[in-house]
């Protein structure tokens, strides 16, 4: 039925990066029922459309959201969306956008960066302030926007206190407020809250929402939370080569993510599977838990030839070579048994060292 | 088995464009058959991986073949490796590139581009040379490349020999050649020639690779043919925000579409339809066939009233609201009963109005 | 009192172009009036304070002017402050920021530029509504402004009512209209009206207003004639790299330029020579005067090898090579006698050929 | 003789910065010996041409030297000739480009940088390594190049040997130097040696060399120090806006300062005088030099109350409001009676509070 041949084992899973993981069965049978016959294409056919109602039940009546191909595309447009052509904003360090992006939004956008060190990832209203200087000064790029991760890169969550004072500070000082969403949903399942109690309502404005490591083929959206503020997405979309034809495949997989609980379920089972791993792997003698556990990220460090033989049983990135740091990502997909196999295999390879 | 929920007519088809079809069968199940199991992000999966040969098959040894998510993604990121800072790129004023995309490659690329006029829509070495004076001249952008769109918006083919004189030409300047070919399968049919015949082996130095109007669910590639000269696509993807995470999803498409046949067969088919469309409307009193069909397109002049009772019955775009000049698509899914169907629709509203 | 050597013929003048001419006297006066002492920097200085005045003067009450370094840093500050992200200006294709600046408008802004092709370099409502499509259309970059040349590139001049019928044309499709005014005196001569007349009472929003070539050693302005709907041209000036730290000396040239009538007795001196020029050329059988004077530019048509010959004992520019039509400019210290002298050398050099 | 009236007392001096100093009389007069008659525009005067020797005198043998507008633009053209579209400089966070430029590198060019805190303004071959991962990773803009400042910001010089192990650190690294020169004949001052001592000799690749803090009316020029590796110069100066078409003007400046030794005596002057304000306001109980005076600045902390009345008296700048630090800089053209009148008004001030 296809020229295309299987080439991997499906039954082969590691925890290098919830990118790693498939399509999700119900997204990938939500494809289907969005083909065949016509539809019309850049955003107005059927599924789109419905799409805005699925958005505001979950961040609240008038939102707009546009999807996406890419993480990257998502954050380049709300900034842009947030920022005139002399604006800046202010990350972590560690973001995405300021570090793992190519410098697209320099590149693409003419956006200026300011990252704060920040050592578990989450900036604070007394971080941000360490780049607020310099507002109605010409030689300076205006500090206009803050951009924060939710979860973060480094596998913290913010409280929902933390993002309402930091969207207050932002707002006291005339700054809108982005929050990177690739991980949001993990984010919502590790709060126990709906997604708009942490964003909406406590004044976030616009969000990339992140769909492909959830169990999405290919999707992301831009949601404005502030449609009063923000607009002209649509073409700040098409200028970032971000807008996808046949729209209603990306709709409809936000459909099948969003319209009932897959999110949820997703998201609770990856974080779970998280825990699971970081107490297993934290027992271990010799291994040490780096940082707390609020998503589907473990941080761990483990000796550097211990780390050698693991990575050729299981695969996984090194987050820091000076420090021995790893991380293992945990995705919807990741078993109960994936988990204790990997973490068996963690006590072996420590004991064969010892 | 998900929750999402069929909103449309899939047996409704019409002419808008080639982007309003959906995803063929066999692409669909390519999908499933990639699914499963964790993969490598970013592209060194086992589907990417193989996909090289695949493009060598069609295009040549040591060509390389980059998948991204958009046609103007494709188009901003082939001609970012094509030109240095200071260059322009010479189109047709009809090419999508300069008509289409919002400003994409002036916008995230700082890309002059120098349009020329080309009434069928196809440069010619004299239109070219329109634009290539002021070389070494630091006042002038350089044009440093040409673009040419195959089969163009216009639905015309340029002819193998057009393109090795334009190629010729171009490399005689020092200007290196890009084809959009959103539709360069349909190209292939129309010239029953191989891929390479009318690009790798008469100088094409980079191609913009359509899949989404060909049966794709979403995907395009930068194949670069020229690799002694043109780099680091990689680089130029990611900051271009055009590089997809899961990609084995867009490889294993482009694998369905080219490891076989499908990618003749549905271009054979749609140029088919679009033949059979313009002799079947051609010949109705009244109607003009306004340019010639080389391709899966059909531009006609109607009169406007018939214009618009006929888009309330099936939907297709006016192209030129002056001339009353329309534009009738076909794809891998027309069939020949929605032809004849239309056909007839178009002589009914043409006699309602005599 | 200087290591500098004279290096050059102080007497020698040519036709080359109105900027191979030097600083007019009264303007080297100008800067030893302002230099001494400390002045605050980046344009809080006194004089540009009191410049502020002047351009009102000549402007009308409420614009602001902001000296910068080059034309075409006036221009793509100008045109920043004119278009959104997405936006797009129309110029004529001969425009100077379309085809003398490098591609500088796409590269520093990523602003898209619709050339349209005016015989005489002047735009008329027709010609912009080529371009004027596609509104709303998020696959177009908005045609959002109108750029035109006073006087033009080709030596011609629009008339008052050519400027007003285009600023309502503009205005009535919300679109803001720009001036290249690098010869915006030399305008005002023709006219034998006040810069206002042709700019703010008609409807101009922002000029480029120019000084280089009408005496000044290097300084051009962004005048923003309607402040109410333009703002922030010091950021963009900055991020241009056109602010300048010592920016009294610019301001103190602007001063000695338009705080008496220096501008007005240099273009119209300069004009004076155009024309006397084009009538003594004229005069020569076989050469033919190829444009309208209408500034400080002669436009004509020779034979090559006697522009060849001309060109040994004069400089100037050849135009066009293939229609043989070259390019004289005067400029404020062109002479009777050097255009008396010019005019002989081309009658001897047409005779030579007979 | 001219308009333009005398607005300022060109008596008053004060220490805020080198720039609101005015035009050194020796410069003043070269723009009178290179005024009257006609040169070549845009750099093929005979001034511009004359003015590479002087520069390979100052900075060897086959540099070329490239007039520019503003420091801002010298470092946008500069840093531009070093990197692709991909690549990342790592500066130190006070740098100028990074952060009194308005973010013009990432906007005009869409250069990203990674700037690493340097508490002396120096960055050392350990600093630059926390940036120089991830080469190869398309995740990452590339790190390509280095840029210095020397003198710098913070008022510190670099030694020789240091620029030296910055050149041979970053070139084992495939990274070329950039050095902004805003101060460099300051730092050839402090350093007691010729400006190739410790650019061209040690390895620095391109320099933006300063003119205007150091007694030109404006102009800077980026130098080529290996021009086997970089090129291409005059396109990125044009589209940068940096093109100044009377270019004689800038470049008599540059032979007036750099044909015999103006540019030296001034540097030494300047930072004769900031030695001779920090001994002498050093002096004064209670005030802290807060840094080493190696150029023309003095870094001092003042209680904040005699700060304020102190500015009432000269114009300076408050470095940091948190600790009080502020920021004195000599020009040359300030004098010992300058200084002296200063420190005394120091002391004063101080023992008010007292």
């Amino acid at each position: 039925m296809t020229d295309a041949i299987r080439r991997h084992d499906t039954t082969a899973r590691g925890f290098a990066s919830d990118n790693w993981s498939g399509i999700h069965p119900e997204v990938l049978a939500a494809l289907a029922v969005a083909n065949g016959g016509h539809q019309s294409s850049y955003g107005s056919d059927e599924y789109t459309v419905a799409l805005q109602q699925i958005f505001a039940r979950h961040f609240g009546d008038g939102v707009a959201g546009y999807p996406v191909c890419t993480g990257t595309g998502a954050n380049v447009v709300a900034l842009q969306a947030l920022l005139p052509r002399w604006g800046a904003v202010i990350t972590a360090e560690s973001a995405h956008v300021n570090s793992d992006e190519c410098g697209a939004a320099e590149k693409v956008a003419g956006i200026k960066i300011y990252p704060v060190d920040a050592p578990d990832g989450k900036l604070t209203p007394e971080l941000v302030d360490r780049q607020t200087w310099g507002r109605g000064h010409e030689h300076r790029a205006q500090p206009l926007a803050v951009s924060i991760t939710q979860t973060t890169e480094l596998g913290t969550c913010y409280s929902i206190d933390e993002i309402r004072a930091l969207c207050e500070h932002a707002h006291d000082r005339d700054m809108l407020v982005h929050v990177d969403g690739a991980r949001l949903c993990n984010a919502a399942a590790t709060l126990d809250a709906p997604l708009r109690a942490f964003t909406t309502d406590v004044g976030v404005d616009i969000v990339s929402f992140g769909g492909t490591k959830n169990g999405l083929m290919l999707g992301e959206a831009v949601v404005v939370l502030a449609p009063q503020r923000i607009h002209d997405i649509e073409y700040l979309r098409m200028l970032t080569t971000q807008l996808s034809s046949k729209m209603r495949y990306l709709s409809v997989q936000f459909e099948a993510l969003l319209g009932g609980d897959l999110w949820l379920r997703n998201a609770v089972h990856a974080n779970a599977m998280a825990t699971r791993l970081a107490e297993a792997a934290g027992a271990v003698e010799g291994v040490r838990i780096a940082r707390p556990v609020q998503s589907n990220a473990v941080f761990a460090v483990l000796p550097a030839e211990v780390t050698a033989r693991l990575r050729r049983r299981f695969p996984f990135h090194v987050w820091d070579e000076d420090t021995g740091e790893v991380r293992w990502m945990c995705a919807f997909d990741t078993t109960a048994e994936d988990v204790d196999a990997f973490a068996a295999a963690v006590a072996e390879e420590m004991s064969v060292r010892a």
